[in-house]
């Protein structure tokens, strides 16, 4: 089993038979939105993160898939609420394929998910697990309209970025960490280093996720460099490099953020953030981040679990 | 107390003031979308049913208040998802006047809403209510996505009608029901009968509120005459008047609902409905429906509360 947590593929594999097996709807539509945007990929690391914890605390993490599942999935039913098209976008015709009635399935099979995950939950889990799952997904949508309402704010600061990724990206992995360790059993303080762990490498990963919009290629994010900034997004190597930079920068990215200078600016507007320091601040942010999640780990004994949980953390220094 | 259970504007006045004392949320786009629907109105018919129900198994209705409240909450969550506008609508220019960025706050504060519920029915309501209301969210979309597809659908029949009925609308009424009389204590007897009663209530209510569409005006209906039909729904009467029309009539209905006729054809189109007997085979469908909701009643002992629930009825004959 431990294997089969470290190895991506896998646990790919656990999360799609466990759904395959369990997620009935004679509702086609509902069935294919959920199994096409889980198929999508992705590593995974929040039911990763549920295993590992109930493992640190003792348990057997085979008894846990379910669990870890459920964590997995309502990632995907964020996910699929997040193809729904604006207004706006429509118009600006980013979503030219989008086809009849995407919105509306697309919003119906992530509330059925949803649901459903928490029909499931509230069967087989005590208190306090469908509260934490709940209140997660609270913390989720109060997260993303808050992002949506700093588009485009340039006096955004990272106090107020911190805040957005807590809730929005690290609240799911705290809450994954968390279950874990209640389901196996975990003391109070196992649960609250294992959620604390959770929680700051929630705050680094979507700080990492901000990088690769800037340093990364099309062909491994899948989507196009500087999409954020096209989506006038306020990223934080764009708050840092806004922080520390001159007024020609802050300039530049007003006239860029109001709309009159087009796409092809991008290049040039990723090159001015490393040059006005924003990505060696944010690279100083994340690694203080991730200092404070290995520090969670250092508080809990020694076992394979925590070697692993300290693994997940490498690859984003 | 039991004149606010009858009497709508105390019972808004409960819901509205139970809601703004208690949903917090720093977030002003979610409060504000939620308090909207919330002003729209309605006549609370979910938290009256709780109420009564819980007030028939002998409890006071003072003390379901809050649970009266999550059932009218989950209703309004599903109207602000309802909110959410299709490509093919922008396309066609329906929805004109959509602000930026609405359905993106549309899909957020309804989740916000569902997730809030969620968190509190966890936090304050034993089993199996958390795991009813989950359910019953569930099934809502699930009805909701045999809807779409059933869109223009000339060949649904009544019983597929139905089932589409039953989820989408009469499940929320069930479970209102149901979780009133299950928090007040009820037995396991009394909590079928309220459910089964919530159950054909709704049925009726879903087909009362088709045949409005083509007999009600402008002004008490809030929307066009014959909305349903420029939506190409297979509502009951069209489907009923489909079942015993005529081949002109189908031929008729077909080129509508292909698209090749214009909205001003809809009056004449309800004319038809009404002589092919679509609106009179309705009227015996509700009917029966009603009695089955009424024969639930009978089986409970007499009661105010049974006499009050009784009431609901009598409007939708």
């Amino acid at each position: 089993m431990i294997d089969s947590v470290r190895d991506d593929s896998s646990l790919s594999l656990a999360v799609e038979t466990f759904f395959r097996s369990t997620f009935s709807t004679e509702n086609p539509l509902i069935t294919e939105a959920v199994k096409r945007m889980l198929a999508a990929g992705g590593k995974r690391l929040r039911p990763r993160m549920t295993l590992l914890a109930a493992q640190a605390c003792g348990g057997d993490p085979l008894e846990h898939l379910y669990l870890a599942a459920y964590m997995e999935l309502i990632h995907v039913a964020t996910l699929i609420h997040d193809d729904v098209v604006d207004n706006a976008q429509l118009r600006r015709g980013v979503n030219a394929t989008a086809v009849d009635y995407g919105n509306r399935i697309s919003v119906l099979a992530g509330d059925y998910l949803f649901a459903w995950i928490f029909k499931n939950v509230t069967a087989n889990y005590a208190a306090p697990i469908p509260h934490i799952l709940s209140a997660t997904l609270a913390d989720i949508c109060d997260g993303e309209v808050l992002q949506l309402r700093a588009l485009g704010d340039l006096s955004t600061n990272v106090a107020q970025y911190t805040e957005v990724a807590e809730k929005k990206t690290a609240s799911l992995f705290a809450a994954s960490a968390a279950c874990g360790a209640i389901a196996a059993g975990g003391s109070r303080e196992m649960v609250e280093h294992l959620r604390a762990f959770g929680r700051w490498y929630g705050i680094a990963f979507q700080m990492n996720d901000d990088l690769l919009d800037l340093t990364s290629d099309e062909t491994s994010i899948g989507k196009p460099v500087g999409n954020d900034l096209r989506e006038r997004k306020m990223t934080i190597p764009l708050i840092c490099a806004l922080e520390r930079g001159d007024r020609d920068f802050f300039d530049r990215i007003s006239r860029f953020y109001a709309g009159s200078e087009g796409d092809l600016e991008i290049p040039a507007i990723v090159a001015l953030i490393g040059e006005q320091g924003g990505i060696e601040a944010t690279k100083r942010l994340l690694n203080a981040a991730l200092d404070r999640a290995e520090a969670e780990l250092d508080a809990l004994p020694s076992s394979t679990a925590r070697t692993e949980l300290r693994a997940l953390v490498e690859p984003l220094r």
